[in-house]
């Protein structure tokens, strides 16, 4: 079993409302300090067999199906499946 | 400037739609072997000052502001500000 962690986050440049919500949040709250906020996602992916996992597939899929290859960004890789998922 | 990665996701026992979703369309795209699929949210959060940063407070927050204890858990770390935010 190994688990595939993809990340992906909205580019630099596209604004963040949800984000720039959270930094305003965050200051009522009294977290001082805060010069930014960015919002995205997380994919956590269980695989049967490590061994048997399609790096190139997994590129073009988190490129494609889990983001937005206009206005995001995306990482990944592969962690032992151990490392906690939250 | 420091900068603070929180990433939440549903509890283990909760039921992930979305995630379900997602695992659905990576298997009829020809990606074999998925066992499970989850999706959470990830905050990156720019802070001024990394002496500043109020561990306690932020571990507050990310439990109560970035994430809703009844149904999610949360992990957050401070990452040096070259790590890739993507």
């Amino acid at each position: 079993m190994a688990r595939i962690i993809v990340e992906v986050m909205l580019k630099p440049e596209i604004l963040d409302p949800q984000g720039q919500a959270v930094k305003n949040a965050l200051g009522r709250l009294g977290l001082t300090g805060v010069a930014d906020v960015r919002q995205g996602k997380r994919f956590v992916i269980d695989v049967d067999d490590e061994a048997g996992v399609d790096e190139a597939r997994i590129d073009e899929l988190a490129g494609s199906l889990l983001s937005n290859p206009v206005i995001e960004d995306y990482a990944w890789r592969v962690v032992a499946d151990t490392e906690a998922g939250a």
